[in-house]
């Protein structure tokens, strides 16, 4: 960079998956399972939700934490989906859950400031705590027999003292891994044991195949704790291209996060928001749907990977990623390329997840479920 | 707060503006002009072009520099209402004015580093230097004879050591102040001179009551110079609800900003860049009435605080302001109170915008012009 910027920002890397999107985007006939979301538009109760919005003129400035009412359907839905009451007072409404992140390590991280982040993860958790200057400490899972396995002890020991905050995506981006409550309480106590944060990226929480949700931080934890939830209608109602998330954080946060809100984004669109309450009060039976749909073209991907002697993999219990290795393959770069030029599938390479990535492919199954077998059949052409 | 969040986030402090609006929205009666918008809602063709895009299906993640028919549609605009070329690859689409500056702020602000500051100016610009932990330097204006002036030299003076950039919004909120091409001419040759950055808010470019224009730094700058332009399609175009804006930046900069884009808000709705594609190939007729209105409502506020012999003020030449003081009224918070009190008319205290800015009142005269002489009949009545 021949500009004086910081060097943090120069240094950022580009998104290996946009590279890999651009390096594929114009093969003829690709099927591209490289991004997070599905292949059906938001649902119409919802897309309608916010049309009449817009025509009924809610296109002006808007309440910087999210209209009361979006608030308020928020609280309702996490103390169904949870078992345990969210009040409103401890709800931000923000423009996406990636917002959500970027305020929240606005609030909390000061330059040379470390958080602890369960990894593999997507790249944008790492990439947020840079662009304030903090450094990411990678904590690497495992997959075992049994499925990915994070040793809390490592992650305890990742934590010194220049560590604010352990940063954990359960279930997980791209791993599918899923933390149960008696970990969650274990790294809670551990964190105010230390005076750390908890930053708890719970995006898939309801994107779950052995139950109806995923534990969530909200469970073991006091309203006052240290803890930060980060969350967003993205996944589950097909609207990633809304832009509508939400953070649950202690209530004496609140006129903090108003503040951010109104000096980055200075509110989300009263419209879109208009969605996001048709998406909670209307949205279930379509996220059953899916689920089921996701749960189908799960168990292709798994089977189909399972046919394979040479790929390494685990059926995951959520999310809707599988993320695999093949023998011998240690540049999922150069992979994913190759997927792209012999079987015109997109995939996305796991270097992009950092530190126990590299090695991996992720691929998204939220698609049709013949999309998804004729992809898996392309892929045992190469790799089998 | 009593927890560990960052100094100067905690610091940050709460936007005056938000907290007359608190105190005076539940008032019977009131006619609110605190806010920097207007009255009427965002046209028919711009919204129903939106509206068309959610049921195309525009509702996916998209381009995160934006749509490639919106930067072209921008670049022609701007070289249109400029008369220079302004090459696609200089724009980055954003999420509102507000999103534009502060990804500049995480481009170029390390902490302890010092932004050069025209004031009075909106509270948000000197927040977002501060939510970087950066200084900012306000060099105030004076209101004189001849409307309010900047001394150039007092600004080249502020530069210092740890100066990074100068931070310019003309034409100006809060005083409608407008810089002219040969003032921008010698920022520009100064800032050169010392490797510093420009950044210029021209939000109000197009609302000028003189010329069809505000003039531009993209006239007496070259692609490559360290000038970043933010601008918004908000004022415009009755468009503050959707959260749209961009950047001008130099091509070098376009692969940084589209890493702070991805890694802030993960780019903007495709079907809100719909809406401003609509807004630029179609939005000129509202514009021009927009203007015509808010030229109504300018002279017949400045004719009534013209016959109020205790208050102080220029006609704008821009932007839609009327910024004003009152003799012996030194607490602009107070008389913001009492208008409300006494006269049901909601103002924007002076408090709010910086140095220079205290013991003034900001009043928004895009509003319908019956309302805003209402207004000014109540005034009148608390301060004649």
């Amino acid at each position: 960079m021949e500009y004086d910027i910081r060097a943090g920002i120069a240094a950022l890397p580009h998104s290996p998956i946009a590279l890999i999107a651009e390096y594929g985007r114009d093969r003829a006939g690709l099927i591209p399972l490289w991004f997070g979301e599905g292949d059906v538009p938001t649902p119409d109760v919802i897309a309608e939700a916010g049309i009449r919005a817009i025509r009924d003129g809610e296109v002006f400035y808007t309440h910087q934490r999210g209209l009361p009412r979006l608030r308020e359907a928020l609280s309702d839905y996490l103390g169904r989906v949870h078992g345990v009451p969210v009040g409103v007072e401890r709800i931000t409404v923000t423009s996406s859950g990636m917002t959500a992140i970027m305020k929240v390590m606005q609030t909390l991280i000061d330059p040379g400031d470390e958080v602890a982040v369960v990894s593999p993860i997507w790249p944008n958790v790492t990439a947020s705590v840079k662009v304030m200057g903090g450094v990411p400490r990678a904590v690497p899972m495992r997959l075992g027999n049994h499925g990915w396995d994070l040793d809390l002890d490592a992650l305890f020991d990742a934590c010194g003292p220049r560590t604010r905050a352990i940063f954990v995506n359960s279930p997980g981006n791209p791993t599918g891994w899923m933390m149960e409550l008696d970990d969650m309480r274990r790294v809670m106590e551990f964190a105010r044991s230390r005076g750390l944060w908890v930053i708890s990226d719970e995006v898939y929480a309801r994107l779950v195949y052995d139950r109806p949700a995923a534990p969530s931080f909200v469970e073991v934890a006091e309203p006052d704790d240290k803890l930060i939830i980060v969350n967003s209608f993205s996944k589950n109602w097909a609207m990633t291209g809304w832009r509508l998330g939400w953070i649950v954080a202690p209530p004496a946060l609140g006129p903090v996060l108003e503040n951010l809100v109104q000096y980055s984004t200075s509110g989300t669109p009263a419209f879109v928001q208009h969605a996001g309450i048709a998406a909670l009060e209307h949205g279930e039976p379509f996220l059953v749907e899916m689920v089921d749909r996701c749960r189908q073209a799960r168990d292709a991907v798994c089977a189909a990977l399972e046919r394979l002697p040479n790929v390494h993999s685990t059926c995951p219990p959520a999310a809707f990623y599988a993320f695999f290795r093949v023998d011998g393959e240690r540049d999922s770069m150069a992979l994913a390329q190759r997927i792209i030029d012999e079987a015109a599938v997109g995939l996305a390479p796991g270097t992009a997840f950092g530190e126990g990535g590299e090695g991996y492919l992720r691929l998204c199954f939220a698609s049709r479920l013949d999309r998804v077998e004729e992809a898996m059949a392309r892929i045992a052409g190469v790799l089998g």
